[in-house]
């Protein structure tokens, strides 16, 4: 979940952290948009009293996608409600700072209701948990969070037009037993808060009188299952945590300590240049970091994890005071229901075409972790590709007819500008060279086919971060700004099997990089161009490009003044 | 609990804060401390290996009275350990602003081994809650309240020679039914972050669709219980929090919020000058806060508050979507056994004598809000005062006798200099004036006992708050400094029954007045020469008093940074 750019979705609105400076300059805040408001009296008015010709666009979820997808709605053509059991924007990419304290809870969060005010309208949220989507009939089924005891009912349901959904994922324990039970995770505020307290405890825990020192040794020990980038950081904030702050007052246990990172693969960070994978490795053996590889966990209980060694099949136990998971992605409850009635019931994950449409189901979007694009492949498109390219019908594509349709191919099948970079082609017409190199001046069918035959090999599916997040709900509240113009006038590519043009180009992936912090003021990145970074330089890389990813000035602000608090007087270890 | 100056305690060691920042500016926080013991390899040892000559104190309690006793204590002479479920100080006066995130609750809060480190030996801190003192065997008996889950026994137990029990105090609900299931509190730090969570629940609870309007209404009557400084502090910070901010993002209900204060009592704030507790009730009619006195709460519901009135005997509800309980203290059950065994069952309070002895029992003593001071009458022993005073033994007293004998008088009964302030004396002596005003040469048993009859009508029992508890902490720790020297060399007053000295001078209150704030940059204040200030000034007045007041300095620049933050951008209104 660390990238570089979260949200080229916030770019396109510079005014928008312009007008939070002046509204909150202005004394307690908002007031300047109170004023706008105080003259219109706005009466309680239930959304179904609203009768008006506009679209009705529910959005369910307030991370990464759904909030930059409110951001850059243009809301004069919609009306827009969102439903969310948390009314407010987290910046996860820092979650695991607050994990130790480096950084507070409340410095990443924003509330939901500050960023998607709109001037020339209003957007509707209702904090509450979306548990059902009637896709047949368009509603969607919401319950309230809050306190039962508060007068009034909790359910309610909303009709749509068009529903996005944006709910993330749940963690994925692949059902290994004792892990919802026992291990603690770090997908919400709330979790990171948990782990604070629960690092406090195992140290006021192992300093008691009267426990042995194995029991003081076990209650130290920090298990961190997944080493991926929350896991690694995760680890690296608690060792600076641990040995920076926590051993000065806790001295008596300071020599009992153990982090261990337990990974199935055979390398942290696998998803990385593999110098920034060894580099990893290295700092964590100078910590003291204990990395397993190739050892997959097969249960958890309260003071014991059992994992099995890949390559021998032995069964290995180690006794630990907290285990922190953080393996992958695993669909919500709503989504999976949601799935099994448009017949996707059979899959891992919700599938969505390259508009980010549900697949099998009308007016619905998904994106952000909740989903995957389901990329076309080219080779089943490649005979009516062919077909529509070959103009005069002669069964032989000319290098000029080629040309023609190329636009068309690369933006329908980003795979196919992949391809041509794995192979360190810069023209598309490259294709038309023979396998020995020489340029033909046309191709059959057979020949066409052939030369796109490896290109589907570069297909992957978007990873579940805040990146694609970002990006996915830029595009899709750019496709909905553009709707009336688009479907006169499509932009998209041609249509090879019917005919026609796509009304909008398919989602593409931007990938701008991505870090990954290892402790001791030390981080390393995989930076546009593949560049990797490396060390303390490229730690205040780290820190400038999170200062300035900040959504709102407050919380830019709040973030900095945390980061400089740590330096001067450490982090806090009261419990609370 | 809000008081002008709560910590003389720390002021005697001005060098505490200054070591602080030396520390903290050397890098994450406290290593200054480590690099102090890094050579000496700490081993775990239990205290009951320790076996030193040293006389064992076990402070329970971690609030203003042991804080403020830790801070002063010279431990050359002492084995301390500290039992307390918090493993914080919390500079409680800033609660009120923490239920509504003027103030973060971690900038209140500071770690309990920050503050009671020394440099010439270590305080033991255990994080468990002390369940039961066994007064006979000079034990007690703890229990860990960290997670079940970890390893070692839970349980522990510590042997004394000097026990301080400073475990502060709990609600007082009076058994009024619903108080305890359907109220809010605000004593610990979690109950202020919970009233915060409980305020936006309730708004966003009130915005849902499908609500009727009473239902809206309901959920945002906010009601208080207790017209004291804390309900009235809460009341004004609520309200400020609503019209400063929320309404900015709910308002579509910003008419239908209701802030009402309930007080059993005429008047709000009536242990103030009557000026204040007039300033205060006509703020709140201009803000539109509802203040309802002569009114005693029967029973809470979970959306109904039932209240009888004084007056009339009339029966009252009112709906509610949330109450926060603010009305006196009850004793601990911890505290409510300890008095059964050491008979003090039938009162309703833990007493000490004017030494904070705990009465009818060895070397315990209570300080603080679990306690109060049992003032010794006069009118009981004024015939051995007379009898010590007569050196003559002709049952006269003279002027010159009496001047004798004035000062141990003055020390040992407090009570004397409240009445001659009262009967606007200057002099002690003045009591020899018959009732014309007329100078007399000498007094008899009879007129003597007639002067000096109504001195006892003055005693008061110290009020429940930080500034009696951290004098009280320091005088303490005074007492066991100097524990051998006054031993030999008695600096209390004579014994007018027994003959001698008592080693000590008894406990003295000095009250330096007290803060209410009313919200809106408003402020009232009983300063110390009964001066009486009102208004915005006031409100700066108490900016710089509770910035001067933190207990350390990264506590200091974070409640300052807080309230720079709240000027700039509000408050937040993210449900964490």
């Amino acid at each position: 979940m660390r990238v570089l750019s979260y949200l080229s979705a916030f770019h396109g609105h510079p005014y928008a952290s312009k007008l939070l400076v002046l509204c909150s300059l202005s004394s307690g805040g908002l007031i300047a948009y109170a004023d706008s408001q105080s003259n219109s009296k706005i009466p309680i008015v239930e959304h179904d009293d609203c009768k008006s010709q506009k679209k009705r666009v529910v959005v369910l979820g307030t991370g990464w996608a759904a909030t930059s997808f409110l951001k850059d709605l243009d809301i004069s053509s919609y009306d827009v409600q969102v439903v969310s059991p948390r009314n407010y924007f987290a910046f996860t990419p820092l979650l695991p700072s607050v994990t130790c304290g480096t950084v507070e809870a409340r410095s990443i969060v924003e509330p939901v209701r500050n960023i998607i005010k709109k001037r020339n309208g209003e957007i509707l949220f209702w904090e509450a948990e979306c548990l059902k989507v009637d896709a047949a009939n368009k509603k969607v089924f919401c319950k309230s969070t809050v306190d039962e005891n508060l007068a009034g009912n909790n359910d309610f349901e909303l009709e749509y037009d068009f529903l996005i959904v944006a709910v993330g994922a749940e963690v994925n324990t692949f059902n290994t037993p004792g892990v919802l039970e026992y291990c603690h995770f770090l997908k919400e505020v709330e979790d990171a808060q948990r782990i604070r307290r629960t690092v406090i405890d195992c140290f006021e825990k192992a300093v008691l009188p009267g426990l042995t020192d194995e029991e003081r040794k076990t209650n130290l020990h920090f298990v961190i299952v997944g080493g991926g980038p929350t896991g690694v950081e995760f680890a690296a904030e608690l060792h600076d945590f641990v040995f920076e702050d926590l051993v000065n007052i806790y001295p008596r246990v300071k020599d009992l300590v153990k982090i261990s990172v337990i990974q199935s693969g055979d390398h942290i960070l696998n998803t990385f240049d593999e110098r920034i994978s060894t580099f990893a490795e290295q700092k964590f053996t100078r910590d003291g970091i204990d990395v397993l590889t190739g050892r997959r966990v097969v249960n958890v209980s309260d003071r014991m994890l059992n994992m099995k060694m890949k390559a021998t099949g032995d069964d290995v136990s180690m006794p630990h005071g907290m285990v922190v998971w953080s393996t992958g992605v695993g669909s919500r409850a709503v989504v999976r229901d949601f799935m099994e009635q448009i017949g996707q019931g059979s899959r891992r994950v919700l599938a969505t075409d390259e508009w980010l449409r549900v697949k099998g189901c009308e007016s619905v979007y998904a994106l952000g972790d909740c989903a995957t694009v389901d990329q076309k492949k080219i080779r089943e498109d490649i005979s009516e590709i062919f077909k529509a390219a070959d103009k005069d019908g002669n069964g032989k594509l000319t290098r000029e007819e080629f040309r023609d349709v190329i636009e068309d191919i690369v933006i329908r099948y980003p795979q196919v500008e992949l391809y041509l970079k794995s192979k360190h082609l810069f023209d598309v017409t490259d294709l038309f060279k023979d396998s020995e190199g020489n340029d033909r001046e046309e191709i059959d069918i057979e020949e066409f086919k052939l030369a796109l035959s490896h290109v589907d090999t570069q297909m992957k599916s978007l990873p579940a971060t805040a990146q694609v997040a970002a990006q996915q709900g830029t595009y899709l509240a750019r496709c909905f700004n553009l709707w009336e113009k688009c479907k006169s006038n499509p932009e998209g590519p041609r249509r090879f099997r019917s005919g026609g043009r796509h009304e909008f180009r398919p989602f593409w992936y931007r990938h701008l990089g991505q870090f990954a912090p290892l402790g001791g003021e030390q981080a390393a990145a995989e930076l546009p161009g593949d560049w990797v970074s490396m060390g303390r330089s490229t730690q205040w890389l780290w820190y400038s490009v999170y200062a300035s990813k900040q959504v709102s000035w407050r919380t830019r602000i709040l973030v900095m003044g945390d980061w400089s608090r740590r330096f001067v007087f450490g982090r806090d270890s009261s419990r609370i």
